[in-house]
């Protein structure tokens, strides 16, 4: 068994690797050939602390992934970070355990990224220029670089609760990409009355994006909502949308942003369709003026994705060393 | 995060200190003081493989376990042994992973064999002297050793369907135990007659223990039904038991050899009792001529007590160090 450190998987992360790999998942996933495991969720009220165990195979794979999550709110006073994690990749063929990545979250901040590229890819306009960005974390600046960088989108505009925060985002992106032209926004209604493309990364309890405010046209992909209580998105864009997609139709009924429009009637479930389902189709056929949703929660199809990405490189380096 | 092998684990391991933090473990389990989290199973059926995934975490410890076990039945052809798996533990004050115990399941066979020690010492008589082993296999000769070693008795007797096997096992015992009287019994009815306490370690899917063939007085643990379809004890035992201790009400009532009690009428779930109610209270209080029978399932709060001993062994004598 392989402990490998978090330098040594960034090192041995191909992304346009896993956006592959993590792209067949979904693909799989629609057709029913990914083995998801309920999500193990733990509670630790004394330390404002919550772990969550995914495991999933991708049907035909060589490894599954089982991976712990945890984030310890106190953390942060005694300087550490709130998230940590790993990802235990095990051999699907003799039940081996391979390796442990000690990715203290990372592979979690990637997928989820290139997820956002994906849901990105399946619903913007083909036309799209402009991609706006609500949000100032860790996702906000990858859901901004992969998107950007992978789709080729010539504008970004960012906007956060806290300008200084935002300020740095966009600081970081016109570092990495001094082509492109970035600016922050005065506010989420400023965003969306110049992007094409939204990405909205925030962990948000109520609505920052009005349904009014959106013009025709826009893609939004929402990937805030990743657990009960959290919301980005007026409710009423869902009654607006032409398309709505999800990454898991269980999990966005739960508790993504999906779960907030039904159950205020805004969008009934036979109206949703799977980012699987659209990936393996002919593409959305979606109509220039029409607003189009893709909803986020995260599925564990994407860990064991890009962690078995990750080992197959390794492997590779191995044996070529 | 540390990496432990299975050798170093095995060095860090005290017994004593573990069958104590099990039964603990279990007390905390009855005063609804242990956080277990449903098992994952996977299923890898092109592999005749499976996986589970078990995490718990005893209130007030300072550290959770999360298991992953995986059967790959095929593997033996391969050289390779069907069971492996490792646990990762981690701090319930951080979310930090402290260790990966890398012990390819040795802790789940000695978990599981202490928790035999705790229920044949819940259930059996006090002057009760011969232990009778049904079984060939790794929890056979590890049930022999503790309870026989901890409890004291003074003849064991063992049966297997394959009598070169329980020879084997009556062998290894006698190496370790030269002050014993311990023999191969001729039939499972033998092992009934001569036994005051009765483990039953096997796989079966069908009664191996007769009820008429039980005599007054008998304690029986019931080791090997962890799964459905799994049955050792004829249900008629169930009737005639005094007492019936289980060491999960849930899992038993699923898929232990109580469920094949209850699913028969031989018993009705008023009657169970948990071994941590059992190990809380003052003692079973039991007739001398009566059978009473502890059914074991194994349950998560075994790893996370065994799992949390070990590291604080090893963190212990890393400071001594």
């Amino acid at each position: 068994m392989r402990i490998v450190t978090k330098n040594d998987i960034l090192a041995n992360l191909d992304t346009a690797a896993a956006l592959s790999a993590i792209e067949s998942g979904f693909k799989a996933f629609a057709a029913g050939k990914v083995q998801v495991a309920p999500v193990v969720h733990m509670g630790f009220p004394d330390a404002r602390g919550e772990c969550h165990v995914k495991t999933a195979h991708i049907d035909g794979t060589d490894t599954f992934t089982v991976k712990l999550a945890t984030g310890f709110y106190d953390n942060p006073s005694r300087g550490l970070p709130s998230s940590n994690g790993i990802m235990a990749v095990i051999s699907a063929r003799t039940g081996e355990p391979v390796a442990i990545l000690q990715d203290e979250g990372v592979l979690t901040d990637v997928r989820t990224a290139l997820a956002g590229v994906l849901a990105a890819r399946a619903g913007a306009r083909a036309d799209a220029t402009v991609l706006g960005v609500i949000g100032s974390g860790i996702q906000s600046r990858l859901q901004a670089e992969m998107i950007a960088s992978v789709l080729g989108y010539s504008h970004i505009a960012v906007w956060a609760r806290r300008a200084e925060q935002a300020q740095a985002v966009v600081q970081d992106l016109n570092a990495k990409f001094p082509q492109l032209s970035i600016e922050v926004a005065e506010s989420a209604e400023a965003v969306a009355a110049s992007a094409d493309t939204i990405v909205t990364t925030t962990s948000s309890d109520a609505p920052l994006v009005q349904a009014d405010w959106v013009k025709p046209g826009t893609h939004i992909v929402a990937v805030g909502a990743d657990s009960p209580g959290k919301q980005e998105l007026d409710t009423a864009l869902f009654a607006r949308a032409e398309h709505v997609i999800v990454d898991s139709l269980s999990q966005c009924i739960e508790h993504g942003e999906t779960a907030n429009a039904v159950a205020d009637g805004s969008i009934t479930q036979d109206k949703l369709i799977t980012l699987g389902d659209v990936l393996s189709g002919p593409g959305l056929s979606r109509s220039a003026d029409a607003i189009t949703i893709a909803d986020l929660t995260g599925v564990a199809l994407q860990d064991a994705a890009i962690a078995g990405c990750v080992w197959q490189q390794l492997t590779l380096t191995s044996s070529a060393a």
